[in-house]
Formats: C-alpha cells, sequence, structure tokens
C-alpha cells in the first residue's frame, strides 16, 4: 500500500510508492503520456501517466482531469533533474474525486477586478500561495521575536467605546443599546497594559473607514503593537530597528523558494541591519524641496512625498521629530521644541513608505489633558485613560507595524491588496 | 553604577546591585525600617529600606510612596529564604518618578461592578498579572502546536457581505454604501483557504451579539480555528485531542507559578493526554435524563447540562453526532443517519464544557444548497462558497477552540469575564 506523503516531503520518499492527496493545477497530453502538474497545498509537484503503467480507467482519467480536478495519486517518486522540484511521480493509480470543468481562472492572465471577485480561488495558484505562506512566516516572526523578547502578549479589544486616532474614519456600529466604534489602533490599551507587564504587544485586526482608493491602504489591515513601560524615544527605535531587522532576515531564511516564486530580489532584502538611517522631519521637508516637492514645514507627508524619501535609502529610514499638529493627541512633545514630537516613523526603501509609526506617550497628566481639549476630544471618553497618569505613570513609549505594509515591501508588491487573504476595500467587501 | 535588571532575573544578580524599574505594590514600615513590595511586569519583591543605609531623602520617600507610585529602586541582591521569591533588595536609593495617593484598587475586596470598571489597573494586581501570563502562554502554545504541525496561518476577514452562523446574533455595521457584519467564525474562509493550503488555521477575534449574561458568554471573543482538506471527522478529532494535550502541558510545564497564584489544583491538568472519551449525542441524552435533567432527544444543551456530562469524566469528552437541527447549515450529515452530522463537541471537565465546536463539512453541492434554503439563507449570499464546492471539492474537517473559554478551564475561573483583558459583556464596553 502506498504511504501518504505531502509534496514537500517527495524527496525523502524518492523510489517509493506514495499518495499524493491533492489538486490538477495544469495539465497536458501526447496521446500515449498525460503530463500533470499536482498541487497539495505544501507543493507543486510533476505526475506522469504512461499508458500500461496504470490501469486504463485511471490513465484516461489523467487525460481528461480538469484543472482543478482534486485528486488521489498513487505512484513512484523519481528523482528527474528535469522536473521543477526535481522529482516527479510516475503514476500507478489515479482516482478522481471531483472534476467538473470550467474552473473560472485559467492560466492565461486575468484582470484584477475579476481575480479579485474569486480570491476564494485565486489564493490556489501559485504566486498567491508563495505571498501568502511569506505572510505567515512574517507574522511568526514578529511574534516570536517579542516572545523571546520578554514581551507578553496582551489582546486589546476592537470594540472600543471611543476613538484611539482621529474620528473622521471611524467605523460605528450599534453595541445593544448605545453606540461603539471598531478599533483604529490597540494602542491605549496597550499603554494599560504595559504599566501591568512592562514590556506588551497586542496583535489584531485594525480598521480605518478611509475613502481612498490607494496602492497602500486597506479598510481592514492587521497590526502588531509593543509598547514598553520605562521606554525613551531612543530605546524604542532600537527595538524597531532590532525588530524590523530579525524579522526580515527569517523570512529570506525560511521563505526562499516563495521570495523566488515572487521574482523578490532577496539581496536588497539581505542588506537589512541595523543600525538605520535617521534623518529629521526637518531635514525630509528640505530633501523633498530641493527635488521639487510643493510641501512645507508643517504639512504631513503625503504617498509620494514618503516614497522618494524612501528611495534615498537602502535601508528603512527613521524620520523623526514630525510637527505635533500632525500626530495624533498623546504624542510626547520634545521639551527643547514642543512644536514637534519625540516621535518616527520608520520608511520602507525602495519606495514603500511608512511601515511604522510610533514614539513616545505623554506621561504627565495635565499635558494630556490639554492636549485632548486641543485636538476637540471629549475628556469623558479618556477617563480610564488618564487613570494612567494618575497612578504611577512612568516615560513609556511604543510603535505600531502594519502586517500588510511590511509584506508588500518585503515581497515586492505593486499593490497591498495582495498581501491580506481577503482584502476589505472601499468598494469590495467579496468573497 | 548599578545594573538594570528585572524581577524574574535577580536570582543571577545575588550580591550585586541592581537597579529595578517598577511600582510600589504595598508597603509597611516598623519606624526604622520601610518594607516595599516592588512589581516590574515581570515579577513581585521585596524591597528593605533601612535608614543608614540609603540616603535620608530617599529613606523618607520610601516611608512614604503610595501604592502604585513609580519608582526606580536601587539597591543590594540578597538571598532570604523568608521573602517570597527567595531574594530582596537591600535598598541604597530610591527615586520615586510619581507618587499620587488614593489609587482606587486598595488591598481590600472590592466589588465584581468596581474592578470591572477600573479593568485598566485591576490587570496589574497579582491575580490578574498571572491569569493574563497564562493566556499568553495558552495562546502561543496553541499557534506554536499548529505550526509545527504542518498548518498555514491564513487569516480570515472580520468583516463580512454574509452570516456564517445562524442571523439572530450578527452585529450589523455600516460599510459605506452597504451592509456588513462582524465575522462570527472565520470558517467559510478557512474552508477556501484550506483547498488551497491543504491545512490552515486562522486566529483572530469574533463577536456574537448575544443578549445573555452567563458565565460562558462574551461578546467578543478569540477563536483559533483549524481546517484540513482531505480530512474526516475521525481525524480531525485525533488532531483536537492531540492539540488540546499538547498546549494543556505546555501550559502547566511553563506557568507553574502563575497557575499556582490562581490557586489552580495543577493534578488535574496533569491528568489530560488521549485519547479523550467519547459519547454519542444519544448517549448524553440518556445520561441527562438519568440524572433527571429535563431533555429530550433533538434539544440543543445547555450550559447546566454541557456541566453534568463534563462533571462524569477527568478528561475532556467529545460528544458527537448532534441532531442536524441543532447545528449549523454545513455540517455534513452521518450517511449512515442523515438525521445527526459528523461533528462533535469537546466539553472541559470539571463541569466547563464546550471548548471546542468541529467537524466535517458538506463537500456535496447539491446539498450542501439544499441545506442553505432549508436553514432560510440566501443563496445568493454564498456564491463563493458553493465555488469551493464547484472546483475541487474534497471531503474535509475542520473546529474552533475558544481561547477564553479554554482559560476559564485550564485557570479554574468561575467566570469568563477575567479570561481576556478587557471584557466585551451584554452591559460592558467599558474601559
Amino acid at each position: 500500500m502506498a504511504e501518504g506523503a505531502f509534496i514537500r516531503d517527495v524527496a525523502s520518499f524518492e523510489g517509493r510508492e506514495v499518495e499524493i492527496r491533492g489538486w490538477v493545477y495544469n495539465s497536458r497530453s501526447s496521446g500515449r503520456i498525460h503530463f500533470l502538474i499536482l498541487r497539495d497545498g505544501t507543493g507543486f509537484m510533476q505526475a506522469v501517466a504512461v499508458q500500461g503503467q496504470l490501469p486504463d480507467r485511471a490513465f484516461q482519467a489523467a487525460g481528461f482531469a480538469p484543472q482543478e480536478a482534486a485528486v488521489v495519486a498513487r505512484g513512484l517518486v523519481r528523482a528527474d533533474r528535469r522536473a521543477p522540484g526535481g522529482y516527479e511521480l510516475e503514476l500507478r493509480d489515479l482516482e478522481v474525486l471531483q472534476g467538473s470543468p470550467g474552473y473560472p481562472l485559467t492560466l492565461k492572465e486575468h484582470g484584477v477586478e475579476f481575480l479579485m471577485d474569486h480570491r476564494h480561488l485565486w489564493i490556489r495558484s501559485p504566486r498567491q500561495h508563495a505571498l501568502l505562506r511569506v505572510r505567515a512566516e512574517l507574522i511568526a516572526a514578529c511574534r516570536d521575536f517579542l516572545d523571546s523578547d520578554g514581551f507578553t502578549l496582551v489582546d486589546a479589544p476592537i470594540l472600543t467605546p471611543a476613538a484611539a486616532e482621529g474620528t473622521t474614519t471611524l467605523f460605528e456600529i450599534r453595541y445593544f443599546d448605545r453606540s461603539a466604534y471598531l478599533t483604529q489602533s490597540g494602542q491605549l490599551y496597550n499603554e494599560a497594559a504595559a504599566m501591568a507587564f512592562g514590556k506588551v504587544y497586542c496583535y489584531g485586526p485594525t480598521f480605518r473607514a478611509e475613502k481612498s482608493k490607494t496602492r497602500r491602504h486597506l479598510i481592514e489591515f492587521w497590526m502588531i503593537e509593543p509598547e514598553m513601560a520605562y521606554c525613551d524615544l531612543e530605546q524604542c527605535l532600537e527595538v524597531e530597528e532590532r525588530m524590523v531587522s530579525a524579522v526580515v532576515a527569517r523570512v529570506v531564511e525560511r521563505r526562499r523558494p516563495e521570495l523566488a516564486v515572487l521574482g523578490r530580489d532577496v539581496s536588497k532584502l539581505e542588506k537589512i541591519r541595523p543600525p538605520f538611517p535617521r534623518i529629521s522631519y526637518d531635514e525630509a521637508v528640505e530633501m523633498l524641496q530641493r527635488a521639487g516637492h510643493s510641501i512645507k514645514w508643517g504639512d504631513d507627508f503625503g504617498a509620494p512625498d514618503e516614497s522618494y524619501i524612501s528611495q534615498q535609502f537602502d535601508l528603512p529610514v527613521f524620520v523623526l521629530r514630525y510637527p505635533a499638529a500632525c500626530k495624533a493627541f498623546y504624542m510626547q512633545p520634545d521639551p527643547a521644541r514642543p512644536e514637534v514630537v519625540l516621535g518616527a516613523d520608520l520608511l520602507a526603501p525602495e519606495g514603500y513608505g511608512e511601515i511604522i509609526g510610533g514614539g513616545q506617550r505623554i506621561h504627565d497628566l495635565e499635558l494630556l489633558q490639554a492636549r485632548i481639549r486641543e485636538h476637540g476630544l471629549n475628556e469623558a471618553n479618556y477617563g480610564w485613560y488618564l487613570d494612567l497618569r494618575r497612578y504611577g505613570s512612568v516615560p513609556h513609549s511604543g510603535f505600531g507595524l502594519g502586517i500588510e505594509r511590511t509584506l508588500a515591501w518585503m515581497a515586492g508588491l505593486e499593490h497591498i491588496r495582495e498581501a491580506i487573504p481577503f482584502p476589505r476595500l472601499l468598494h469590495r467587501i467579496y468573497p
């Protein structure tokens, strides 16, 4: 009886008969020989049906099995240098569990909207398959880095009674007899957790009801947010560059074949090592003005601005000390220059732009209250958050890394919509 | 200069001077000696201020520092068998960063509503601190088990265009120009992912707008959901019992001190090993009827029913083959007896009840369409889900493990509200 095997493990079954349970990715035929490319979720592999080497019923099934037919294939694993993975399967039997024709995603080119409408099937294709495996590795790498660096996972809530960031991009929801909002960031809750655990992080989905259609925006995206008590901006940036470097190194090490499928130039990722270059917001504005961008001190950067800055460096670059007016109410002003904050964005190279925003939070009660008023927010909504400044308040810092933007950079994507299994965009919530 | 240290590591600093950055958990004084219990997020430790051994300013600060004062403490690490962790800190200096009196959570007993209103501070207390560390370990253990067992993480979306389970407990949300819903389960999307990757899981928050106030219900809870292609009920149960056993063993191994703080009888957890006992739904009904429960064949179990069944076993127990009418539309009917489904719930012992629901999914297109109609659902909402039965459909199974219910059992909690950092309940969305 043939042993069950996964395609990723076939090398260890050379010369033996195995059973592969999977699907037909592609096929061609020369009459007496049928070639099938099988996939089983762990990889892709060529199977060869030679008339006479398997029952006639099975040989004919191999000739007729359409794209995406579900098949149980039994055969001999043979090393073959010409085969894509180095091995092929000499079929001894083939059972078609289900083989309806008409699979919508043929191997031709399809338009983006058509592919997005069939995202539930598109994720079977080699490129999307490779990409989502890189995504899983990236997420595991982030979590493992933090877990082994003394951080405790403390999940922030998704349904919140008030806004964390601005109020203009909130999704409102009816929560029984009152209103609630989908979280835009777990940060405020992270700050409570950091005062209990010292070093914490949350990881979960976040939501921004932004009416923008860009290559860099998703309505629903995942963010990993570390927060540290007794931590200033400088110490925070050190954690950021260590984490990004470690995560990139692990993904390159463990997902090299997938990055090759994606056509990623891995040499650019192999250069990512701390320390990362740092420029001030002031310097960034000058750099942009010299390049002809119409920006003046005090403006927030747009996507083309971030792209330009990030193209000037081979490494991710920190942009420090943005104007307080551009940033959220909780950012700590620089004591030496209160019009800027002790915060930094990290811009990924090759034009990808912001993947991290972070910095030091205000730890003084009265200053925080003043900022809440200046931002037109209702102090009553921040009672518990102000408590953190009433009892045992200490300097603390943290940051949020956007998973999809980081993946888009690491995988070399043109558009962020492929960086999440089921993207939610301005005009898309299907499938 | 004193080296920075975390309390969890003090054993390796014996005889040396360290700097601990933390908070005052408790204090007492005998005039010339002040005793402080410090916490720094990694542990608790006694610090002793003896007049003359530190500057007068610091000695007096030690005497006045209120509960939850933020302090930087420098001192000598000394082994002391009487001290709770085996070490104490002989203070050489103490700086109070912020020390406002009036911390609301004194060390007296407080009512549950008061504690829940101060959840952002309550998580600093030893019991909640221990519990949330067990939670983080449990989550990491689940993920590591699946990652090392060949599963790929594929995140399911939170915002969905249609209901996965029943339609009565859905949170509706305005998604630009249309309606959307908060996910109740990632399963339907998991099924698409399983056909692409073979073995997958999703992990994220799920939502049920249930108007019930029980010890076992949260409005927002986290679920880890594995799904496997080419997998029948029997194989699914085998994964479930292996996973639960591995996760329990790891938490007991790595979080023994925290379980001791919680007063958990660990010997009961040490018995958790596969195989788990199995009874049919029919047998469970008879068992309940013999015990005087007013239940008849066809009824779903209530919490008291599940509690009773689970108290009859030392191990988690599978209850198999529920009536199809009790369960979701996608459950595979037993071919030998179509009025029951090829599904099982896993009930945790000691009266905790359901922690997992799962089973085999319908893979036949026409049967699934019939079930959608029978459940009064709109087939138009399931177009992509039906595609999975049109192209390469194979037998597949999966399950969902509720993190908070599993934690409540492992930690021996009376109420699920403590099993999540910031619980959302029928009448609670603050803090």
